[in-house]
């Protein structure tokens, strides 16, 4: 079975259509899921989808389940008549409460009954949320655990309502990927990534991007992926060029109600601000001074808007930038909003190569926008490619210059990517925009294709004419190569 | 007479607030000019106001002066009820007809009267707007008309219309310091700088900062700087970096008649787009899909608001982003647009001294956000400030570690910035946030750092203790520093 559908790839990141049978309505990924609380609605679920275009929602059967006012209405209007919402909804099961209270009172069975009861669209197992950094043995065995509920989760009859495969294994990687390639097994529908709250919380988006690579390296292009919890526009983009499908988010009410404005950058205290640095309606409407002055209520209001016009724009402009093929570019600016986000976005490339695997092989053009350009995909894969080539010449210039008859053949060179052959110079990446002001990680890189190609044909002889290549690039080329700076030849 | 005051600064950024008495209100900077066509009113001046927030604008008085149909009109209703906008108006003069067409039909003294009649609350002569790259000759020569035309402008009685004073000198630094130097002795009241829209046309992000930075340097803190011509809000961080106050735009309604959309990334087309990558009220709510269905007047008008929401949002950004003393973290995301506006950013960093003297000395906290990080004005300071510690130690340990007493004094040492007496920890900037996955240029920075202290003190003997620092930031540490690895020592 497959509900899950991708159009278009950029990096990692997919552009999706998730089909929810049981709602009738097929969701446009990536897209944030807002979490709605059962028993408070900052901003009711009918407006969610009028104002703000909310296709899904998630809300949690396990309070439902608990209620002793909720129960009985959601058993007998439904969910959707219950909250007032037209489109997919998807429930948790308690897993939440279970990591925060260490004990719940359902087991997967019914709580998935229920939850198919009261007309969820998606529902969800209750799998064991393992925090971060725990000791290998309880993350194994947990894992485990998870992995027997998604079983017995999958051998149940549920109906027309897909079911959620939740992934664990704390912060080993190796579990991740174990957990997720054995998930996958179950046939479930959608993956969320489970336990990453407190790793968000402590702005660890290195370890966060080596959890979500390691899933997705033993999910493969299987189904589409939930980052549970996360619902921080900051790491929208970041996620996405990841592989993740879908968010959610309490935050933005939660946020609120404390006064706390998001951005794409970070958040802010409705205190400290002078200005509203947003043109959503509530900031084009509003000043910060007015808001302060609004009684609670409708101000905790205004700012959940506020938060969700920022949270469902930015996941706008997730789709847009992997439709035009530029969201490593929208990663790279995002990365700048906090240092961690830097080492998000740094250990991201770590995994180029598992990005490139999926990343499309045209696209307008490649911007080099920071030192980090150096390492992106598309280097990578220019790299990996410099053996679909035969030279069979004895002599060969790589050259950023122009072509000189001494030699048999002559090779363009372009940091960062290196030498290639120039019938492809009009081809992408080599199209690139770079700085004029480049930088030692280009020509480092550069330097790094010029290895690769000198190595797949050692009897050819080579001559590389750079355009001032610091020494720290020179000395990555092979000791046979003969060097020659380009203005020096003048 | 002094109608600016600068309320707040960081790095040349400023928030402040210009008196424009005439029309008896105060304007906020930095801020934009929204421009509007005396004929063709694409988004109406009383919607400037009311919608947008606009304090100002900025209309073309060569073209009414010109106007059969507009010259009386003008002259006798004045031009706030021929607008119908009761902020303060600011009038150009002609010179950009000039500039286009060689030849116009008034006198300085002539426009500026009439900018006067007509109820204008800034004027502007007529100054030569001289093109980049001329013959240096010819750049001298138009400076020069420039100037006289300046001049002859402050002798005359203008009443209360503030009058600008726009800088010219072509790409020449040196001549648009002098030109800046010598409009400041005139006493006129606002500097444009000119005829940089075609750096602007050309993604000339580099040679914009370097002009800028030259007419800062004759300017001083002497009064509100406009950026003529300059709209689009991918650039605002950088030139209110570096300075400037106010800008102006037709790009909004002149992109928006050729259905194109602006972000702060850069500018789409609305045939491109398949989700608007943005939150304002025009992208809430429709999509792409629907306004191309659109009749054509009616697209251009939602397009211009959008083009008009993400300009004055981008304005309250730069705004906040001063406030909150962040800008240049804003200038880093933002310079990832486009690899020009990284060249501008990493030419504005070669201004980092000239910044750091008005920048603020103490700040919430410097974020590390990218390698150019390195080259900020914070640790240009840092440098420079450590010959105001005496130390009459012998020997003295520097130190990514903890104290050792075998040492007469311990210094910290933290990437970018370098040695640090430790009781400054706790201050800006050494309060910094800095990526665990530093780079080579915050250590060739600190290294750097490192050798400016051993030269202040050529009698004291210095260890430093460091972290792994690459060899390329071990390269600049004097050699007669006693170097050891933080962990080789365990």
């Amino acid at each position: 079975m497959t509900n899950f559908e991708v159009r278009e790839y950029d990096a990692a990141g997919r552009l999706g259509e998730l089909d929810v049978p049981r709602a009738g309505v097929t969701v446009s990924t990536p897209t944030i899921l807002p979490v709605v609380n059962p028993h408070v609605q900052t901003i009711d679920p009918a407006a969610l989808e009028a104002e703000f275009g909310a296709e899904i929602l998630i809300t949690n059967s396990y309070i439902l389940h608990g209620s002793d006012q909720l129960r009985e209405p959601a058993l007998s209007e439904g969910l959707h008549d219950l909250l007032g919402f037209s489109g997919a909804i998807m429930t948790d099961s308690g897993s939440f409460q279970l990591a925060e209270y260490g004990d719940i009172d359902v087991t997967t069975e019914e709580i998935l009954a229920f939850q198919q009861e009261i007309g969820s669209d998606i529902g969800t197992p209750v799998d064991i949320p393992t925090p971060p950094d725990v000791e290998r043995e309880r993350a194994e065995r947990e894992r485990e655990t998870t992995q027997e509920r998604l079983e017995r989760a999958a051998a149940m009859d549920t109906g027309e309502m897909l079911v959620s495969a939740p992934v664990q294994g704390s912060t080993y990687p190796d579990l991740r990927e174990r957990a997720a390639r054995e998930a996958k097994t179950t046939g479930l529908d959608v993956f969320p990534l489970g336990a990453v709250v407190p790793l968000m919380n402590e702005y660890r988006y290195a370890d966060l991007a080596d959890v979500v690579a390691a899933c997705k390296r033993g999910l493969g292009e299987t189904g589409p992926v939930h980052l549970f919890g996360a619902g921080h526009p900051m790491m929208f983009a970041m996620a996405a060029a990841l592989g993740c499908d879908l968010f959610d988010s309490a935050a933005y009410a939660l946020y609120a109600r404390d006064d706390r404005y998001l951005t794409v950058r970070g958040t802010e205290l409705l205190a400290d601000l002078e200005q509203f640095p947003c043109q959503c309606p509530v900031c084009t409407e509003h000043t910060p001074a007015e808001l302060r002055k609004l009684d609670e209520d409708t101000r905790e209001d205004l700012l959940a808007r506020h938060n969700l016009h920022v949270t469902y724009g930015e996941i706008r402009t997730v789709r847009q930038a992997i439709r035009a093929g530029n969201l490593l570019e929208l990663v790279d600016s995002r990365a700048r909003g906090h240092p961690t986000m830097l080492d998000g976005y740094r250990t991201l490339l770590d995994h180029a190569e598992q990005l490139e695997r999926t990343d499309r092989v045209s696209k307008d053009a490649f911007f080099y926008a920071s030192t980090e350009s150096a390492h992106r995909p598309e280097v990578v894969r220019h790299h990996e490619r410099l053996d679909r080539f035969d030279i069979d010449a004895e002599t060969v210039l790589l050259t950023e210059g122009g072509s000189n008859d001494r030699y048999d053949e002559t090779w363009g060179v372009l940091p960062p990517f290196g030498p290639y052959p120039r019938e492809l110079a009009e081809t992408y990446p080599l199209t690139a925009e770079v700085p004029d002001r480049t930088d030692r990680a280009a020509y480092e890189a550069a330097a790094d294709g010029v290895a690769r190609l000198v190595a797949l044909h050692p009897d050819t002889s080579f001559t590389l004419v750079h355009d001032d290549w610091p020494e720290t690039a020179l000395s990555r080329v092979p000791e046979r190569v003969r060097l020659q700076d380009l203005h020096a030849r003048e």
